[in-house]
């Protein structure tokens, strides 16, 4: 990735520009014309950047998975003395990435328009909802074999820590279509309780 | 509800064409011109049975709440011996509704138009998710009264086992738009490793 700043800054306008057209015309309905303008870009920069539609569409996945992925890559489990810790950490991590306003967003636009797209759909699906279970699924395995969790088969694991976090939220996100839809303090008594179940399962 | 078959006949053909119609067009887009057509009915009989557009909105919620509850409703107690049992028989009719093909569309459908008509969102999200949950929460705490489970909050056990059981696939075929993407070895496996975890959980 260009780490010029101004490019950066470009990429990043133009990107929430994307999102935010997909999201309001759906993903035949946005016009590159729209995104450059509400960008401040060129056509010709958006073209540079991204190729075409589909390139933006592909960079917010890229975007989203950053996100979602770049903190939960980073937590090092040596960092951690015991199963519990290292578990709370990851709930917290995932809650905090997958709640993110554009996260959900993106989410919400791939579900709306995965009927019409498959290649889209399976894209971020292949691409940022399993990879991030793939991430957790390591983490776990670490763990378990440090002996600090009983996981046999990691990437089922993960499935479950994520269910339990995240059913809720993020159904309650999506249908009512408001991001505040969750308080933290639901947020936080959810981790609680999502991490207990989990513990009670794979701790023992 | 009108239990003449001629009259549910085309209830039903009129339910079916305007969740065509509302998936493939959009609520604002869907004409009911084109259901009532589709449905090979009059103009006239779509309106003299469901007021309006917001009208079949709310009788395909009812539809999908009929499907969801009627099954878990039903599940009666006093024909299991232990908390195993019911959990067990809880997760196959929990699992098996909700991943109903016309489910699945309608909650793509309620996600997809969440944004734009919030109050159709916060009707599907409090008409049939959260109504599900309560009587998922019922019957987990009979099963609790009974000592075959520990249940301190039914209300969060239900969403606990609805998330481990439900988040993969439920995840998998909104974003792929696919509803053949979830085998059923894939629906049993997940029930038993999802039905182990509460266990474990809720159960000592």
């Amino acid at each position: 990735m260009n780490t010029n700043p101004r490019v950066e800054a470009t990429r990043a306008r133009i990107l929430n520009a994307a999102l935010d057209a997909f999201v309001l015309d759906g993903y035949t309905g946005a016009s590159t014309d729209v995104i450059a303008a509400t960008a401040a870009a060129s056509k010709q920069t958006v073209y540079k950047y991204f190729g075409d539609k589909e390139g933006l569409f592909r960079a917010l996945i890229s975007d989203v998975v950053d996100r979602v992925h770049d903190s939960i890559v980073r937590l090092d489990i040596d960092a951690y003395d015991d199963g519990e810790a290292v578990v709370r950490a990851l709930a917290r991590l995932l809650s905090a990435s997958v709640l993110d306003r554009r996260v959900q967003r993106f989410r919400r636009l791939v579900i709306a328009e995965a009927a019409r797209f498959p290649d889209i759909g399976r894209a971020y699906y292949e691409g940022a909802f399993e990879l991030t279970l793939g991430h957790m699924a390591d983490l776990l395995a670490s763990a378990s074999e440090r002996g600090w969790l009983h996981v046999d088969d990691p990437r089922i694991a993960a499935n479950h820590l994520a269910g339990l976090l995240l059913w809720i939220p993020s159904n309650r996100i999506m249908m009512t279509g408001r991001f505040d839809a969750i308080t933290e303090a639901e947020v936080e008594s959810g981790l609680e309780s999502g991490v207990r179940v989990f513990l009670a399962a794979y701790r023992d």
